[in-house]
């Protein structure tokens, strides 16, 4: 539980470094200092030095990260070292768009099962994804127990189904659903928000004039 | 241009801090300690008062800062106090989900027009959008120029469409297709990585237990 004080940021660092890391592996780079991993990842290299060091000791002075080393233990600080079966709620444009998302079970992450309202939808296979009455939802995560729901509903339904989920077993939750959700201390409930990287953009934009 | 100095991962949590001041104003919250705001962004308040340094002295010793003065003065940094009218290329299912998220308009990102190759899509008027053939882009853009550009095309289309856009003078460019564009340094790249979001829940789910 002493991992829970990692604040958020240095977590999504993490899973960033670790793309970069993949990137530098596809084109066979073998070796990496922290000044230029740093850089590829937007950071500054005293910020990784620190955030690597939460977790222990990594790098040789002077010679730098093993790129396969490196990233193997971030996976395995990450969890990502291991799959992750997940259901989603929600099969709307956004809902259609995770479950064609071939990135995610390359990188361990694979719905097993979706569900909407929407008598249109139920019963239709997306990539392999039966989708499901959200009235089923008890009875196939009690067949099918997973551990990662994802919210795509509509604002309004988001807090339903959080609890729903939650109802069920379900210990971590993605909402794309623009509202807050309520939910136990027990529960680990991560938002996205897309709109952050508009913002991101406009600020770089209006500097470069 | 020095603020091209200012870290990436900065001007991120600067917009975080704007979504959480806009949830504290929603609410009714007229001032705010650096310690509250900070936990309700899930970074520690010394991060914080760094990162608002970075853009001149806020906020009094003892009293904490002004919801509504901090915020304003954020999206004058961030450069959100303003329109951002902005083109997409890509009507599959994440395009549709972005023509469709009305909090981006709201926040004042607006697009004007979208693009695809697909047959069936051109022509098509989805949220007030007019989806034109890819071909049409350089007339568009001369007639309605933008600087923001959004892909969501497939992954091996996205370079292509990121050298038109910035072949008719688009600035910044938000991808959203899994791969690395290369561009001219007078151009802004924002690449979305959402499996990055996957990874968090995993570090946290993992130490649940």
């Amino acid at each position: 539980m002493s991992d829970f004080r990692i604040p958020g940021i240095t977590v999504y660092r993490l899973a960033l470094y670790a793309r970069v890391l993949e990137n530098f592996l596809s084109e066979g780079k073998e070796l990496v200092s922290s000044e230029e991993l740093a850089r590829a990842c937007g950071v500054n290299s005293a910020q990784l030095r620190k955030d690597l060091s939460y977790f222990g000791q990594f790098g040789v002075r002077g010679v730098g990260y093993s790129v396969p080393a490196l990233l193997k233990h971030i996976r395995r600080i990450l969890g990502t070292d291991r799959e992750w079966p997940m259901v989603l709620a929600g099969v709307g444009h956004l809902g259609l768009a995770l479950l064609n998302y071939d990135l995610l079970p390359q990188r361990g992450f694979k719905f097993v099962a979706a569900f909407d309202v929407d008598e249109k939808k139920i019963g239709r296979v997306i990539n392999d994804v039966y989708v499901y009455s959200i009235e089923q939802l008890p009875w196939v995560l009690k067949e099918h127990p997973v551990e990662i729901g994802v919210i795509a509903t509509p604002a309004k339904a988001a807090q339903e189904v959080a609890d729903l989920f939650i109802a069920q077993g379900i210990k971590g939750i993605l909402n794309f659903a623009p509202v807050r959700l309520k939910h136990p201390k027990n529960v680990v409930v991560e938002h996205s928000d897309i709109t952050l990287l508009f913002d991101k953009l406009a600020f770089y934009l209006r500097r470069l004039d």
